[in-house]
């Protein structure tokens, strides 16, 4: 039998372009081959975040990058504000507790986004704020925060401003130097359809003014180190060659398909699957929905019975919830390189599972709604 | 043409099975299969490692383990020791610089090892040494330190050892329970044959005890949070996946030819290549060469002629020599899955360089010693 198809916020699945390029012959990283390779994925990352500025790779999972983030970008007792609406954004809390930052936590509900004017209001009661650490797409709760608002408070009140995008670029606009982001994060195994391994940031002027101050103790994810090894393609410690080699097959799909067309594609498939959510009588969790997953509370069934079924019967792998959500939600993923087929796929075992337990009161109308959507999509 | 052939001291040639193990289906790493994998990759990494101390697998390089391992066995202001000899040796000196150590230097000339009576000279004078940091394989310089003796000494004088096997595990025989090594080091591209972007260590009891002091800022190398994760068969962030795929094929060929074989067959590979060296009127450079690599001084030759020849001429990748040994000395890699033949042609391609480039004294002598060395092991 196939194996499960994955449909979980990362790992995405990866197409076979992508992972056969992994088993091409070892390259040595430090040969002018690997060097064009390494300017090669540089640049079409910036074209993927809209940037100018150098971008740094390292072999770790996104995690490790959001670290790089921080530990750079501030010294010891900095005041940072940190909007936490969920169990990825509290990690910028527990990355700066980590470095015993004084952190002003400006939340929202698990479901809701925070908001710019909530930023903007602990920003006039807190002078001296370095830097705001926000994130683009929520992926416990699948909610949107608007990354473009809060970067503009931020510059307003002259702090930097950091947004993890690990899980919203490729699947939603994003313009890091027009909307003035100093770092933006990212990592592979999200819209890039690329294995985990492999994580990114980026880093505009006024952040590479200060990182050169005296900060943290680090090593491995010293900045000033990789941008000096980047200035020759190269980077600071043996970088994670199969995983580079990967990922620029994976951006060359992207410059292929258009990253507009890339973006607005996962904008149809998230409506689509959204509009068979509610269409199957359940109810969206997030106040205002990302592209990259959709949460959904389970009506009268069970999250747990849903995800079970969906991959025992199907062979089709969702998320639950996290945290203090887990048995509360189900998560479906459509981040990364899926088809309109790949939808219908993931929708059409959803309602099969809906039905198989019982608690299906609508055959047939998610993947209706989906296609209508699709349709629509199409005429327009 | 077939690509370049590598005989670099890392990364090393990967086996097609290794490499066919990453072109798997993604895998889900909260998963029961996941975590099955993880336990089988563990317990045969604490087969090669002669440990029964847990194991954590981070997705970073060799360096990131390295800084785990200083960052969790360490406080601020801790003395800590490092035995210095070439550059991957004075690493160890740069991460504990970084995190503020107070540091004391036991220094070789690069090509020789610092040697366990120097060590504990210098813990007879330092009193309060918290911990030993030394290499087992010194991969620049192609050294073997006595890891066994310096643990030794640092035990009888109460410092914690960690050693960076990095380059030693598969190729040497590393005794970690034995020897009493509280952390130890390595990573997926050297003797295991897989490609970069995975390292991980092991720790002792004593160590483990240590941790949970306070200690210096860290977030993805926090080992106490990855302990606890593994308990599960778990990570605290998202593994590189299809590198632990590929390290899961590795450690079962390793398994299949039995570890003693791996370790003897290097031994002999090491040997070959050395007599051959020797044969062909060249010098060693390391005073106590290790089998992971074999530096090698170009007597009248050209470091660099010979190492761009072996490349353009025969497609055979070798490696030149770091910090001020840059053209001073070029390195033979001999360090996984390399057989007989491999070896032939590796000796072949540098015997063919040196007549190409008018050095060689005397054509055919090089694979003649390498093989009378392989007849003289078959006989013995």
């Amino acid at each position: 039998m196939d194996p499960t198809k994955l449909f979980t916020p990362g790992p995405t699945a990866v197409p076979r372009r992508v992972q056969d390029a992994m088993g091409q012959p070892l390259i040595h990283h430090r040969t002018e081959e690997f060097r064009e390779i390494l300017r090669d994925v540089t640049r079409n990352l910036q074209h993927v975040i809209r940037t100018d500025n150098p971008i740094v790779v390292f072999a770790a999972s996104g995690t490790g990058a959001m670290e790089a983030a921080l530990v750079n970008a501030t010294k010891p007792g900095d005041k940072v504000l940190v909007t936490a609406c969920g169990k990825f954004s509290n990690r910028w809390a527990e990355i700066a507790a980590a470095y015993g930052l004084d952190t002003i936590m400006v939340d929202a509900k698990w479901g809701q986004p925070v908001e710019p004017d909530q930023v903007e209001e602990a920003l006039r009661k807190h002078d001296g704020v370095r830097a705001v650490f926000t994130t683009h797409t929520e992926t416990s709760t699948g909610v949107l925060l608007d990354a473009e608002g809060i970067a503009m408070i931020a510059r307003e009140y002259g702090a930097l401003i950091v947004v993890d995008a690990i899980t919203s670029l490729c699947a939603q606009e994003v313009k890091t130097d027009a909307w003035g982001v100093d770092v933006i994060v990212g990592g592979s195994q999200k819209g890039f359809g690329v294995p985990p391994g492999l994580s990114f940031l980026s880093l505009s002027k006024r952040a590479l003014e200060k990182i050169h101050q005296k900060g943290h103790p680090c090593y491995y994810f010293d900045l000033t180190k990789a941008l000096k090894a980047l200035e020759n393609w190269d980077t600071a410690y043996t970088p994670a060659t199969q995983l580079i080699l990967a990922m620029r097959v994976a951006l060359s799909m992207i410059r292929e398909e258009g990253l507009e067309n890339v973006i607005s594609r996962h904008e149809k498939n998230a409506s689509a699957v959204r509009d068979a959510v509610l269409a199957l009588g359940l109810e969206l969790f997030a106040s205002r929905p990302c592209n990259a997953a959709t949460a959904v509370l389970p009506g009268k069934g069970s999250a747990g019975d849903i995800i079970r079924t969906m991959e025992s019967h199907y062979g089709v792998k969702i998320a639950g919830g996290q945290a203090h959500l887990s048995g509360k939600i189900f998560r479906l993923g459509h981040l990364g390189f899926y088809t309109e087929t790949d939808i219908h796929t993931l929708i059409s075992a959803l309602e099969g599972t809906l039905i198989d337990l019982g608690i299906n009161p609508a055959p047939g109308k998610g993947v209706e709604a989906a296609m209508r959507r699709f349709q629509k999509a199409r005429a327009d």
